[in-house]
């Protein structure tokens, strides 16, 4: 029963980053904490290996999503920053 | 050993957004999204569910302190919101 949490958990904190990709990708990232995508980044990492090799599916399918989705972010903000938009 | 990777995970993915709420508490929310953080806190108190009940200590420490953090940047941010500095 508690495996429903799970997938439920996994869709909705991958899901969530999508609304936050899509004002980077159209360059507004002024607010976005440069330190905590670069953190959240390394983390989700971490999490995706520890769950690919425990076979835990949801998380490791979750996780390796949100890679991507923070890896995304990351670059816009990185971007705005060296156009000296953003600190 | 990799528990280990669960632990590396757990502690940045939950200090991550140390610096985006210390950034909201300044009143910068400018760029964050609100449907991020709405999500990403319904996510995290499914995660905590699935993990407490599967003594998942890693994974339900870690999404319980995301939980106090999202709701600090949803706080502020649906704070300024109101206050017609965001939208």
């Amino acid at each position: 029963m508690w495996d429903v949490a799970s997938i439920i958990a996994a869709v909705l904190t991958t899901v969530s980053f999508v609304p936050q990709a899509l004002k980077a990708v159209q360059g507004n990232t002024k607010s976005v904490s440069l330190w905590m995508f670069i953190i959240f980044a390394i983390g989700v990492v971490c999490w995706s290996i520890y769950a690919i090799s425990n076979g835990l599916i949801a998380l490791a399918f979750s996780n390796s999503i949100a890679t991507v989705l923070a890896g995304i972010i990351l670059t816009f903000k990185i971007k705005n920053i060296r156009k000296g938009i953003d600190v």
